[in-house]
């Protein structure tokens, strides 16, 4: 069976960048954003649409009975609904290819029978705020720091709803991963070597 | 200044273990039961009574407000209290002395102008079960595994209790370490390696 990592975030605490150097240093494969164009083409939905889904989790912000209610249906949902079956299928199908590290999307969950390797990324507030600004992304610049934690929770908040409505599970929660790992005061260069090893361990 | 390594672990989830391991293969000073002995010593209490304080938290059982409210200061307190001042005097001594791995007791916090690298060691519940019968602990021979579990929480939630009332802080909250480790589909060795390389990354 293929070695698979998969990685939950805290928005801002560099998991992605330490998906990419875990992959870079174990010679496999790394998921993220491809994701997003692959289930655009399968679902012949305009790219930028299905980032918009995906990336911004409008799903996240339907009440959570939503799934659990048929008669609430709309076309949304259903929209929603197919993207996340579609991405499910993507993804196994990327798992079944080769070992990799898939950021995101709850490959946790919808690998689980691979037994992936579980990994969470945090931060304190603070770093996560410098990270922001320093990968400079498209509006922080006018932003304050305290604009800028308000969005940095509702990213998180909705990732957690997110999280919860398609795997029934509490995101972030250290018993849904194996390694939990605190960027706040290491160098992601040198995390990366440790999860690497971590991932290696027989 | 000295590498220090401090554990906060669930009951039954080989955080002790670990520890050890980690010191070993650091070599490094390892300090658990010590720190009981020391702070009877010191304090001219009887071992088994420090260690019952210590251990099982007797000050834990106490309501949060009592450490703020000093009309309800009564004896039993105070010994709680000199106990846990003997006890940060012993931390901070041992942790001054050399390179060390510490156990529980509140170190990450009492020793928090060291910077030490924060470990908490979590499992699954039949992990915990599993490892609680493995050790034999006394009495758990009769124990059904509902019962073990009871106990396992209970343990749990006095950790929580005592660490909450001496630090102001959320015990088992990831924000409060550096690294969280489950042993739960892992060899503890292998964690120990991993968690050695993670205290020798610069």
């Amino acid at each position: 069976m293929n070695r698979i990592i998969t990685i939950g975030r805290e928005f801002g605490s560099g998991g992605r960048e330490l998906g990419k150097l875990v992959a870079e240093k174990l010679g496999i494969a790394y998921y993220d954003g491809e994701i997003v164009a692959a289930i655009a083409k399968r679902s012949e939905m305009a790219e930028h649409y299905v980032e918009q889904v995906v990336e911004q989790r409008i799903m996240a912000y339907y009440p959570l009975t939503v799934g659990n209610t048929l008669s609430m249906i709309n076309q949304d949902f259903s929209v929603n609904q197919s993207i996340y079956t579609a991405q499910t299928e993507i993804i196994q199908e990327m798992a079944q290819k080769s070992d990799c590290v898939i950021v995101g999307r709850c490959a946790d969950h919808i690998l689980a029978e691979m037994h992936p390797l579980r990994i969470f990324v945090y931060a304190d507030m603070a770093a996560r705020v410098a990270r922001c600004r320093a990968r400079g992304e498209k509006g922080n610049g006018g932003q304050t720091d305290r604009e800028l934690e308000k969005r940095i929770r509702a990213v998180d908040k909705s990732r957690a709803q997110y999280y919860r409505l398609y795997t029934g599970q509490e995101w972030a929660a250290r018993g849904n991963y194996d390694l939990c790992v605190n960027t706040s005061s290491m160098p992601i260069a040198k995390l990366a070597d440790v999860v690497a090893a971590f991932a290696t361990v027989e």
